[in-house]
């Protein structure tokens, strides 16, 4: 079969692109062996989100008390929440099935095996077939890393997809590797009553976050009784009695049921270009702003690149390039768009959420910029008392001179739908005083970005 | 005493402005005989918010099994409730007290009786006091309406003050008036099981909301089994045996327990101006932009307004009149904002909630606008799966030759919150094209306004 498109890999970066090139009247097919959606359908955000409505829950009903109602005897069947979540993306990921077959867009169950630049194609060769396509987009995603000492077992070695597949609840889980992952699964399976302990190799949980951020979310995890010892890297492991034994670097030993571990993600690209060389730093396609690689009219997107390993940056870049294709192929004159990475949201749905848009203070403070910071409780908000939710604070950082917003920072309830908000100012280049123009309900959590823009000039109302 | 500004009336218009007006440095001084706060923060939006905390999670329990949750009996203390409502209300009111503690603003608790304008200012008489100040802010409020008919007896025919003074739950009763605050206690109630009626004299719940939206509300209501009779009014009633008999127009009768009668608000204005006339029309204070009355240097915010009678349409005018003032007394040199009401987010705390900015499609039809719509269900995104809360949709309306969004509208899970997102647009007349610079997270439920953006040019990736 010849193409105009082929996209390897059916992930979020992979088939948006495909449904837009679709839209577009572009003859394009993916080739996916596993199911449509990747890593963050199947086994990464829309699993791991079901799992946290009903930690949650479970959380909110063993304290139902002090919101006026009294439960006998509340028990989780961790199969019927495990269940619960195979329907949730089972719904989900059939729902891109079923839009795939409506817009007639291929799925080729199959793995690329090899990549072949001809004159004015390519040449795509599978376990079985052959396909020609102008274009290529490589989409293929990434794969947990694991420690040189340390393989997945799929068991008591779990990788995140693992421990997704794990039907029943461990007594004790050490999560090796404090990050996004680590942090998520740690409040899950803390609220579902497993002794979690997390063993973090740098000075803070995820890393990447505002580091006021990252010591509230530590404080709040030790509140619950999630142990963490950071700073600390695991140097070795024995097995003993179906239990694992971990050495630590600070010379103690820790023995546990399960590890997760969560210690980062690399390239996923097991495809040869048979003459050619497809460019790659650390394992990762390089690529220039419009997602081109070295070789012609080959683009690559999402996890595969490295750049922001999220599955909204993927599918961002997925339409662009569906942008780019279109207007080469079906001249129709779209105006490309440049990615702004400054303006991508990160979320972390822990137990509180946290989630970030933007630089933070320590890296606004690396960069010599002068900045003005404005900060809000949520503990002076009305909602978040009536919520019984008010731990936690929005952060806005901009720029001294200019009044430019250019990071948002949030811990507390709903934190991740309010980081749309940063996403909104920065993305449209906003400053603070033409937040002033925006008109916040009253009453919400929203109304805590607009005390934190107030508190820019030190005149949030609700605050001394 | 003599002050700069005198506000009468502590509710959200006057005590938000209170407090940025000392942050300004003028001398000001608040009339507020009950306590700070006004109806929204004492008898309104935030008692109300607290039950609707308590209700949705009274009925997640009730359901926590397809959770895989099993809780063997849950049941209600309405007295708990009912205190941890007045608790948070406490706090809050508390909160503001505290403040103008700090901010030493004198809140002086009477009642005014006469304001007189003289030559360069006014004096200002209350029962036992007299006060001198330059300028005058009138922020009084609102309170209910009654029918010719039917009076509040505080116990059986109840205003939305008294129904949450009431702390013990009855086992039937009538909501006369399906607006904002009739809807919210009919679902709050429901959730509490009590047998919920609403009459509505108007053909839809909620009037002032595009009529999609009316519909689906209305439909989940009654889903939960709460009757609703609309294009029908209460025409007269009896009291039997400690029951109400409702005479409906459509010549049916209903026996109640009690009614919460919740027919709209009128201006709350008793204060007599000698030898001046203030201007007001159908009871409430007529103003300019600058929220000028006819008297000089007398401005009126808020409720007593009649403009969009919402707490934060009040602050948002309290902030305002502010600048204006301090421009005039400080020399600010502040730019002054003109309020953008079409930029107004409004809420409604129901079970599913509702929220729009902007306008309706009715409306925009009546205007003879050409629009285009889009719009994205909750079922197909995977947030909301995750969340097992998958009712409702985003509605989004542009204008079709400049693609300018003129209106948004929810209902669904978080809807007031991600209606700030509206707020955002309409707020900084964003174009269509322009959302598409703005990066969503994944998972969010804030995808649903990406893929209802997407949709004004029939290009979201997850609908057929």
């Amino acid at each position: 079969m010849n193409y105009d498109v082929l996209i390897v890999g059916g992930g979020p970066g992979g088939y948006v692109s495909a449904i837009r090139m679709k839209q577009y009247g572009l003859n394009v097919a993916v080739i996916e062996k596993e199911r449509l959606g990747g890593v963050c359908l199947n086994w990464g955000c829309i699993p791991t989100k079901s799992l946290v409505k009903v930690a949650e829950l479970f959380k909110e009903i063993k304290e139902a008390d002090k919101f006026g109602i009294s439960v006998s005897e509340a028990k989780i069947n961790y199969q019927s929440i495990w269940q619960r979540k195979n329907e949730v993306v089972e719904q989900l990921v059939s729902g891109v099935e079923f839009i795939f077959k409506k817009r007639e867009i291929p799925n080729l169950k199959e793995t690329v095996k090899t990549i072949n630049r001809r004159e004015k194609d390519y040449l795509i060769e599978t376990e079985n077939n052959k396909y020609t396509a102008k274009y290529i987009v490589l989409a293929t995603g990434s794969k947990p890393k694991t420690l040189p000492f340390m393989k997945f077992n799929g068991t008591t070695i779990m990788s995140s997809r693992d421990i997704l597949n794990m039907n029943d609840l461990p007594e004790h889980l050490v999560i090796i590797g404090g990050g996004v992952i680590g942090c998520e699964f740690a409040s899950i399976f803390n609220h579902f009553g497993v002794n979690v302990e997390i063993v973090e190799f740098l000075p803070h949980l995820i890393s990447t976050e505002d580091q006021e951020i990252s010591k509230r979310l530590a404080m709040s995890l030790k509140k619950v009784k999630i142990k963490i010892q950071l700073n600390t890297g695991v140097e070795g492991f024995q097995e003993q009695k179906g239990k694992l034994i971990l050495e630590l670097s600070s010379g103690k030993t820790i023995e546990t049921d399960k590890v997760l571990l969560s210690v980062g993600r690399e390239a996923q690209m097991d495809i040869k270009f048979p003459g050619k060389e497809l460019k790659t730093e650390n394992g990762f396609v390089t690529t220039d702003k419009e997602f081109r690689t070295n070789l012609p009219d080959l683009f690559a997107i999402g996890d595969v690149t490295g750049t922001m390993m999220l599955a909204h940056v993927a599918s961002k870049q997925g339409l662009i390039v569906a942008d780019i294709i279109a207007n080469e192929v079906k001249s129709t004159g779209i105006d490309i768009l440049e990615l702004n990475y400054a303006a991508v949201p990160a979320c972390t749905y822990t137990d509180p959420e946290i989630a970030s848009v933007g630089i933070s203070q320590q890296e606004a403070e690396k960069l010599n910029k002068k900045i003005v910071i404005g900060k809000f409780p949520f503990s002076a908000n009305g909602k978040s008392l009536g919520l019984g939710n008010r731990f936690g604070f929005v952060k806005l950082i901009a720029e001294e001179d200019s009044g430019k917003i250019i990071g948002m920072h949030i811990i507390g309830p709903q934190a991740t739908e309010l980081i749309a908000q940063g996403a909104y100012m920065i993305g449209t280049n906003m400053t603070f005083n033409e937040i002033k123009k925006i008109i916040f309900a009253h009453p919400t959590l929203s109304e805590c970005i607009m005390e934190a823009a107030e508190d820019l000039e030190n005149k949030a109302v609700h605050i001394i």
